[in-house]
Order: structure tokens, then C-alpha cells, then sequence
């Protein structure tokens, strides 16, 4: 929820008004009256008895935006044509397109960018498979997948629906690692079909961003595909949040001066992010977590215990509290949430142990108050971008992929995620880390390559398979 | 066979000589006497007793080119280091990328471009599904879409050697009609599971441009993705070529003034190509058509006939002649080859009816000398280069799928290809047309276009489904 207006709900409101002395007057005072900030406002049509005029203002979300345009149609002769924003603009179209990087201008460039030219290199591809890495886009291409059923905050919303937010993903590939990355939707979500699609449709490319697919089905998706592929397959919820959250808490435990091996770690959320984050803990040495979900904490005798849930349980809590959040968060050193809007209060944060670390990373409402959070807690980050320490795999993805196509990796293993969390962490220089700076911006410079440097190096030329913690 | 070397086997050969008198002019000499043109030769390290040297030279073909490499290696102390070509070069890396079309500089553009912004742009099209065409990429990209069974003329040789190719195709797709196409390489070949994979990875596509499947399976391909999607799918190797045989047939029958009904057309391969082509010269109007495979003329007494020999029996050759080809095109007007090279002579030709027209357009040899046929025919096409007429399918695809986006057609029809080709066929216009111009240029300005609004218009705004003739 966005406390004041923001160019993310930036509309356009296209109207007929009466002509009259007050016309302008009281469009700019209805937007102002609904809380909205006029940005401009052309008059495109002027007859002797209706102006048409388009106003365009910054809102604060969907039902603001709402409120706005309801409240200028609320003014005694206005008729409201049509409502636009500058966010559905940008996306008119799709954000991406395909570009050839060779000339096509004469016959000579035809004929060795088709036929007959590309025919040698096609047979010298046939004759050894690993050449196309060399002679083809697959060296530096990624396929964006989902099946659209876990997509950001909005649920099963289907592959078509997911499309604009794959191809974002695709265009910060490109922004932040040079990465060739393309939106593969599926129209299915069974497990069995996603698999085999991604494995037959994988010869063209370098790698398999999994993306938005819904738990527990990723799991199983992710781990079929590993053992199938000879590229890697990285499904950002669950590694790229990972990473990210390693990386920041690394830095939060330098600013509070405590040991990831020695702190109380209360997680909330077991889906696919909460998993991920969990593994990269346990890898980094983390020995007393407690995971919590919707049904109080897991441990090792409740009766409803799927294969992730029973893995979490063989894993953690090794007191066996039984208890809910509320209670597992007493006196906890950490707490990640990766789980549900407003679960927790202030008095919860201030029950946490001296030096609190709290990242309520739930989007776009935090498991906790922001300011709540900050009041009681030494180091808070969050999923947002209006507070200090945004936690966004942004700073993750694209310099995995990079390292992982550079080193022509044939798989994606623990020890990478370890790597990239640690050098995401080294990014943030000792003069500069502090309470409000654990994780660097996105737009910082360093991120991608030295995620990219670290994974490239851990990936030691070629790996192969997947080893889990 | 090229007869005179040519850009497209250009090489450049990377080697040692000893250094002394005649070092460079012994190279020169070889490469020459080999039949190849030195067109650069640049020194690159001159030490006291070796130099080390990059020969650029034309050759005419892979075995030409290896015999000017045999015949430098042969020259007393050279040793080759490497041997590239331009084309190769061209290809290193891929022939084509992804872009951004959105700016990312800054939080707002990200908030715009992704999260938070992109969920009310996805929610638009959760509500309605067609909105992806407007909001998304989904209205001007196609899948380039091949299982590398039948890739140019080189045979089953797989999705990654077929790679090349299908980047070639996009590139050609996006320079002649500003589409974004994008290659999937499938690793099956199982009927089914094209189908099944092609249908689940559609919905981030606006069309289907499938690409060198071999035949029989590209008829149940593409007659059930066509049953099964909402949008156009275009089998190119068929339908394309079709529509430019249509369209040269069209203007070499005005040149020698004969009409299509009227002609005897005597066509030479029943596969992927030669079924298209007949189907639409018979939409076209052609009356008179005898169709020959390796086994001699198609026709009802046969007992091979699988699915698409008994359509061509069932609506060709009414006189039920069962010879062989040599027979079939004996006092034939017009000759169609989409079969193998060199399967007809000078004589042949020579036995067809006054002002014959053929297309022999084996690739890259043709049915019959060109030269042969051009001393007995009055029209003479092929799909070479190096003579005129070449009959090319980049004069239908692009045009076919501009126009198919643009009316946002949900299939494509047989009306849909006898408008193109009438397009393409009008391009030429009546002062242009003579026995050396039956069809336009790849690269005259007006094709894409002309085809495009053809087919736009025959679409009539969204057509569904598929007409056979």
C-alpha cells in the first residue's frame, strides 16, 4: 500500500466537461479533494458548449485511481471517455522485441546469414552439438518460464496474464546482465506436461529461469528438470529471494555483531521462497531456525506434513516448539517473513531478542507495520522500494545468470547461491554498511558483475547437476 | 553448385610460413591454382624465421574451400593454425537478441515496467484474455517453430543444428516486416508431443510459423495446431512456397499468354511443397495437373498411397496415366519441380509444349540445368541466386505474417494464399513483366507490403479457422 501518490498509478483521464467559467476549475479541485496530484492538463478540444480536456494525475493505487475518476464524474456535467495511464501505455505493445544482429542488406548478407551459407554451420553444429553454445543464440539466452499460477502478489491469474510481468523479467535480464532472455507462458499446470515442455523446447536455449510457478509443484518441477537438462534451471523465487535474503542478513549480522551460526532465526512462510531461503541458511551455517506457517510452527509431529514440510521439520526446530509465530518469534534474534501481509504487531518485534534483525518481506504489504518494525528492531528491510533496505532479486538473477552462461555451466549447485550471496553481501563496502544500508541499490553498478564473477568462479568452467544442502 | 566462388565460402586461413623470399607469392599461387580468389592477406607476426599469415580467399563451396586449405598445407613448412570463414564469423554468438523497448533508469521506470506497476496491466488481461494483444508482445511475435527433421536441404539434423536457421528466419522476418519472431528448437519428433508442446507454449505468440518438418508429419501438424489454437498457423515450407510458385506461374503464363486453366501442369515431388502447390494452383483454377514422385505419376491404381497420395490421386492425373516422370512431362505447358536435383535433361525440356514454363526448384540444384532449360523454355525459374527469377519464399512469409497480425486473423485460409500470391504476382507490373522477371526482388520495397495488405484484407479483420481448397 503506497502512502502517497506515485507514478506507478500516474493516470490519464480523457473527459467532456460543459464549457463555462469554472469548468477547469473544478476538475483540478475534485482530483485535489480525492487526495490526487494534478501533473497536467490539456484542453484538446474547445467547442462553444463542451471542453474536452485530459487530465492527468498521480494516485496512489488501483482504488484511489478509482476514487479520482469517480469523483470527477461526479461533477455536474462531465462525461468521463476513457481512462488511461502512463504504466498501460508503456506496456502497449510489450515491452520487448526481437532484433537481428547482422545486416540483411544485399544478397551477399542473405546468403551467409540463410541459405546457402547457414548450411555449413548447421552441419558443423550436427556434428558436434556443443558448437551451437558457440555459433548460436544459446550461449547468451535464457527462456522466462511460468505457468502463471503464483504470479507476484495476484495468484493463478494464467499465462497470458503473466505475459507483461515475464517480460519485464525479460527486459531486466538484458538491463542488468546483457542477457537475451524470452517469456515462454504455459497453457497447463501439470507438473508432468510443464517438464516435458521446458525439456522439449530447451535445444534453443542457455538456460531456464523458472518464474512465478506456484509451490509445492515448482519443487518437483525444478528438480525433474535438473536431473534432465545439460543447462541450468534456477527458479528466481525460491534462489534468487534466497540470495538476496543471505546476502542482506550476512550484512545485518555485521551491523549487530552477532553469528549466523550462534542467532535464533524464527522464518515465516514454507512455500517456495520460504523453502529456498531456509536451505541457504542451513548451507551458511545457520543451526537454530524455526519455521512457521499459516499452521503454527513445523515440527516433526504434526500429522500434515508434505515432502518440503517434512524435510523443514528433519531440519529445524530441534526443541519441537509446537507453538504459532507469536510465540516462536520470542526472543528470536532474526525473523525472515516470505508469507502473509500484517501478521505480526509492533509488540511482537519488541518481544524479539536485544538487536533485532526483522525482514518482513511480504509484497506489497510487509508481515509487519514498516514503522512498527523500525521502531523496535536494530536492521529492517523489506520487499519495498519507499524504505530503506529493499530486498528485490533484482540484485540477484541477472549476475547468476551471467556467471552461469560465461561458465557455460550445465547446472546450478548450492555452492553458486553461497558464492553469489557472499560477493551481492561484499558489494556493500564496510564505511558504507550500516543499519539502513545492508543491500546495495539495484541500479549499483558492481551487482550483476560481481554476482556474475562469483558464480563463474564457483562454477569452475562446467558443473553439472544439482547438489542440495 | 556454385560455378564461381562466392561470399558465402569465403575463408580466411590462419597459418605459418618460414620466412624468406617467396613466402607470401608460394601462398598466393596455391590459393590460385586451387581455383580460389585471394581477396586480403595480411601478415600478422613477422619474426626472423617464421611469419605468421591470414589468407582471405573466395571459394566456390566446403569441398573448394578444403581443397585451397589442402593445397596451402601442401606448400614445404606451412602449418595451418585455424581455418575460419566470414559466414562462420557472422554466425559466432547468434544472428539475433533481445531488446528492451522500455526504458529502466531509475526506480520509477522500474516501478512502471515491473513491479508494482505490471500487476494492474496483468489484472487487465486476467479479466480479459484478449487485452494480450494490446498489452503485450503477443501482437506482433511468432514462434519460429522446427524438430530439425527436414532442415534446407541438409535432412533430419536436429533442433540445435537447425538453430541457425531458425535465427536466420527470424532476422529475415523482422527485416522485410518488423516482426518479432523467436526460434523453438523441439527435441522430439513425436507428432503428439509437437503439437501438445507448440499448443502449451502458445499463448505468448500471435502466430506459429512452423519451419522444416518433415513430411508426412507437417500435414497432421499443422492440421491439428490449427484446429487446436486461437491464432495462425503457417507451415512455411509448405504455403510460402506455394504462394510464390502461384504468383510466378500467375505472370510466366502472361508472358508466354497462356491461361492456368487451360495448361497441362506436369509437377515433379509429393512432399511438404509439392502437396501446397498443388492445392492452391488447383484453388487457383488449374484443371490439368499430373503429379510425379520417385516412384513415377501419382494415380488412383497405386497401392503406396498413404493419406496425401490419395488426395493428390483423388484431384490430379484424371486420365490415369501411370508412367514416369520422363512420360508425365511430354507435351506438358508448365513444370513444377519440388523434388531432387538432376532428375530431368535438356531433352526432357526440350519435349514439352511450345513456350514451356519451368520452375525447377530443387535447392540448391536444381531438377534440370538451368542452362539446359533455359535453351528450351520460353520461362525459366529456380530458387537460385545466380539466375533470374529465383523464386524465394522471404517474397511470402513476411508479407503473410504482417498482414495475418495486423487483422489479428485467428487462422489462416486458402483465400488468405490465392490473395497473396495475387499481391505478390501484381507487384510486377506490366511494363516490368518478361521471361527474365516473372516474380520482384527479395529486397523490392513494395513486397511485404502488398502481400500484408492482401492478406489483411482477405482476413476482414479476425478469421478463424482453416478452408482447405
Amino acid at each position: 500500500m503506497a502512502t502517497v501518490p506515485s507514478v506507478s498509478y500516474s493516470i490519464t483521464v480523457r473527459l467532456e466537461v460543459p464549457a463555462g467559467g469554472q469548468a477547469v476549475s473544478q476538475l483540478t479541485h475534485a482530483v485535489e479533494s480525492a487526495g490526487g496530484v494534478v501533473t497536467a492538463l490539456d484542453v484538446t478540444n474547445a467547442g462553444h458548449e463542451k471542453l474536452r480536456i485530459d487530465v492527468t494525475c498521480a494516485a496512489r493505487d488501483t482504488d484511489h485511481a478509482q476514487a479520482i475518476v469517480d469523483q470527477l464524474e461526479a461533477i455536474d456535467g462531465v462525461v468521463i471517455h476513457k481512462v488511461s495511464d502512463r504504466t498501460f501505455l508503456m506496456h502497449l505493445g510489450g515491452k520487448i522485441e526481437m532484433k537481428s544482429k547482422v545486416p540483411l542488406r544485399n544478397r551477399d548478407e542473405l546468403s551467409m546469414a540463410y541459405t546457402p551459407g547457414v548450411a555449413r554451420v548447421s552441419m558443423a553444429i550436427a556434428r558436434n552439438k556443443e558448437d551451437a553454445r558457440r555459433l548460436t543464440i544459446k550461449r547468451n539466452t535464457v527462456a522466462v518460464v511460468t505457468d502463471g499460477s503464483a504470479v507476484l502478489g495476484l495468484g493463478n491469474i494464467g499465462p497470458e496474464a503473466a505475459l507483461p510481468v515475464m517480460e519485464g523479467k525479460a527486459a531486466l535480464f538484458k538491463r542488468f546482465a546483457g542477457i537475451d532472455a524470452w517469456p515462454i507462458c504455459l497453457d497447463t499446470q501439470d507438473v508432468d506436461e510443464i517438464v516435458r515442455t521446458v525439456q522439449v523446447i530447451a535445444p534453443g536455449f542457455g538456460g531456464i529461469n523458472l518464474e512465478d510457478i506456484g509451490a509445492p509443484r515448482c519443487f518437483e518441477i525444478e528438480r525433474r528438470l535438473r536431473e534432465l537438462l545439460d543447462i541450468p534451471v534456477f527458479h528466481d523465487d525460491q534462489h534468487g529471494t534466497a540470495i538476496c535474503v543471505l546476502a542482506a542478513l550476512t550484512n545485518a549480522l555485521r551491523v549487530v555483531n552477532k553469528s549466523i551460526d550462534a542467532v535464533k532465526i524464527t522464518m515465516a512462510g514454507a512455500g517456495a521462497a520460504g523453502n529456498a531461503v531456509l536451505r541457504l541458511l542451513l548451507a551458511a551455517g545457520a543451526r537454530n531456525v524455526v519455521v512457521c506457517d499459516y499452521l503454527g510452527a513445523v515440527h516433526k509431529g504434526r500429522d500434515d506434513l508434505d515432502d518440503s514440510l517434512q524435510w523443514i521439520a528433519d531440519h529445524t526446530n530441534a526443541d519441537g516448539y509446537a507453538g504459532d509465530l507469536r510465540g516462536a518469534i520470542k526472543g528470536a534474534d532474526v525473523f525472515v517473513g516470505v508469507s502473509a501481509p500484517g501478521i505480526l504487531t509492533g509488540d511482537d518485534i519488541a518481544a524479539m531478542a536485544t538487536d533485532a534483525v526483522v525482514f518482513a518481506l511480504a509484497n506489497p504489504e510487509p508481515e509487519v507495520s514498516v514503522d512498527e518494525a523500525r521502531r523496535h528492531a536494530a536492521v529492517v528491510a523489506t520487499g519495498r522500494s519507499d524504505y530503506p533496505n529493499q530486498i528485490n532479486n533484482v540484485l540477484a538473477f541477472p549476475g547468476v545468470f551471467r556467471g552461469l552462461l560465461d561458465a557455460q555451466a550445465g547446472g546450478v549447485t548450492q555452492e553458486m547461491l553461497l558464492a553469489a550471496a557472499g560477493a551481492l553481501a561484499a558489494v556493500v563496502t564496510p564505511e558504507e554498511l550500516g543499519p539502513n544500508y545492508i543491500v546495495p541499490s539495484v541500479f549499483h553498478p558492481d551487482v550483476a558483475g560481481a554476482v556474475a564473477a562469483a558464480v563463474r568462479e564457483s562454477a569452475g568452467g562446467r558443473a553439472r547437476g544439482f547438489t542440495e544442502a
